[in-house]
């Protein structure tokens, strides 16, 4: 492998993540992007990559890249989106960081948005989120994502022994990480009793397994290390990956195991030749407990069925042996879906610099980010590490 | 810069482009792939770079690097989808190479996919199509695609001081190169009186200035140089660049002057390192005759307002000094959106390879190809060259 220097997160911006009834995508984006370009002391940018996957269902507006190279003053830089499903945002930074690395680009802002409440009608919602299934042997015939996760947590009860409560410890502790959050979505405290009560989505999928709905963009400014020199608070991406499964969840080999992300670690973090063993914080993409829980073991932090326990124990709190979420991951900090990857890699960087104020935790040096499209049908893993 | 060996075009496949009824997107795409893997050698992929633009919208499926990869039989690999509007196969060549250029990929299948035919009502189409546009200032008013290029075919007519007639040599030109070429969409030639009495669509815009609406799928394997050693027929990806312009056409200094084309061109030449002197094969975006004489001035080849004297000239035939979309361009060979780009550059590369058949032209060394995103709000220029 030729790759000498890795690429840096350099600037980071982001809004608060809730119902942004009066703000637009194009607010969104322009608060995220000037945020993160101050951040990085107003570089010149090469480029723009966008993450995001359902503005032009949702918002009726593709070519997302010109809107926002205008929205922010930069009309006339190269710019495109990027789309791998719920995994935008990350795959949107993955080809950031190859862009750099290609020696073409020294200087790219990469931002994640989803405006997801600009829809009236809850069905227009599950129909676009549901583009990342397979129209044809799984929409079709009427599956949701909920109800795809739905049976995944119920196979994944059935073999591992799980009780209701067990699936119960991810989300309380993620609300409970959102409390002092300032962006955090869902920013309340849920226990054991209101988890159990929560209305049933579809059935073992109550709703606090399931992440909220909501409006938010980020942006990361993405260097070169050489166009980075003299920069503070830097931060390396030391390594990344992603991989495919099957479109369809029934066509999978285990439902209980997620291949994708088991490569996608793999991949990552050969690159940045590190082990699992070295992460001080990891960010999970809970859009489900259940998937939270898959995260965990594909990460190869967690046995296959003690993810309960690990979270349980206290191990994952901000103050434990290994941090997860420690703004609230998905669940309360919460998911707009093509901002998330970029949510939490920005959320990785301020741990790694310090920067994370309430959140922080002690002295962190590798952290690292899962992000799913569909059910794990499109998987990206990203490795940051401090820069000393 | 410190590229120093340029990416290689080392397979081409695609299918014919027509209302393929009896065909989904998967079946289009799985035929381009498998013939461009054939005729690359049957290579290792480590990437799928898809470029589409309305598949959520048209076809209620995102995700198309999971189906694709799937699709094919290549579960696991990475996978991604770029969009940038209509120039979406462009982009999707531009980060390929980028991907390669990094050094961390050595082999990239790319693959552009329309499937247009699956709308039953013709209102749908347009209000995709219209993604590529302003939604707030544009398509909120009623703009759509052809009323917008209608407003600068008016302008350029009115400032060029040329007659109806002038626009018709483009699509005149077009429909003769397509006779004979087995992928076009429209293999029957269309005179001066057929194109003046052809219907009214957007005043002055008649039918044939429009690009029809088809479906298809186009895939190159594209290598690093190293990777291609002793595969036959590679030819070189020696340039390329993009640019942005405002979003909204109403937005733009002028409506008859493609800023984003110019400055497209300007950074792929300079990556290249030739003048537009050295074209000897130009592949325009004639979605409508104007974008295609826009094209031809911001390519640097003919004077402004001369371009209808340039293809009335016989200039741009298959025979003339400088052969425009011998293959019949967007408005014969068809115009599957996301896979346009993708044409494109497979029709370059055979052009370059002496593999283009009926359509071939004279030994040709360096060829262009301009791909635009919306009226020109994102535009992707890429230059081949011949390997001797």
């Amino acid at each position: 492998m030729r790759v000498l220097q890795r690429p840096v997160v350099a600037g980071i911006g982001f809004t608060k993540i809730t119902a942004h009834w009066e703000h637009s995508l194009k607010d969104l984006v322009v608060e995220a992007c000037l945020k993160a370009l101050e951040d990085a002391g107003r570089p010149e940018i090469d480029a723009i990559v966008v993450g995001n996957m359902m503005s032009g269902i949702i918002n009726g507006q593709e070519n997302l890249g010109s809107l926002i190279a205008e929205s922010i003053g930069m009309t006339g830089v190269q710019a495109v989106k990027v789309e791998a499903a719920c995994a935008s945002g990350a795959a949107a930074i993955m080809w950031s960081c190859l862009g750099v690395l290609s020696g073409l680009f020294n200087s790219i802002l990469v931002v994640g948005v989803e405006k997801m409440t600009d829809v009236t009608d809850n069905e227009d919602m599950s129909s676009a989120l549901a583009t990342a299934a397979d129209y044809d042997y799984e929409v079709f015939f009427g599956a949701t994502f909920p109800s795809l996760n739905a049976i995944i947590m119920r196979m994944y009860a059935k073999i591992h022994n799980l009780s209701p409560e067990d699936f119960g410890y991810l989300p309380i502790l993620m609300h409970k990480n959102a409390v002092d959050v300032p962006h955090a979505q869902l920013r309340f405290p849920i226990d054991m009793n209101g988890y159990l009560n929560s209305p049933v989505i579809s059935d073992p999928l109550k709703l606090f397994d399931c992440a909220p709905i909501g409006d938010g963009a980020a942006a990361l400014v993405i260097m070169s290390r050489d166009r980075a020199k003299g920069l503070d608070h830097i931060v390396e991406i030391a390594g990344f990956g992603s991989a495919t499964d099957t479109l369809a969840t029934y066509r999978r080999e285990s439902l209980v195991r997620l291949m994708a992300a088991e490569l996608a670690t793999k991949r990552a973090l050969s690159m940045a030749a590190i082990e699992p063993r070295d992460f001080d914080i990891v960010q999970v993409h809970d859009a489900f407990s259940v998937v939270g829980y898959l995260n965990l073991e594909a990460l190869g932090v967690v046995e296959r069925g003690k993810a309960h326990e690990f979270i349980a124990s206290g191990d994952a709190d901000r103050s434990g042996s290994l941090p997860v979420n420690p703004e609230g991951g998905l669940k309360a900090r919460g998911h707009p879906v093509g901002a998330t990857g970029v949510y939490q890699v920005a959320e990785l960087a301020l741990q790694l610099s310090d920067r994370a104020g309430p959140s922080q935790v002690e002295d962190p040096n590798v952290g690292v980010a899962m992000s799913v499209g569909g059910t794990g049908s499109n998987v990206y893993v990203q490795v940051l590490r401090r820069v000393e």
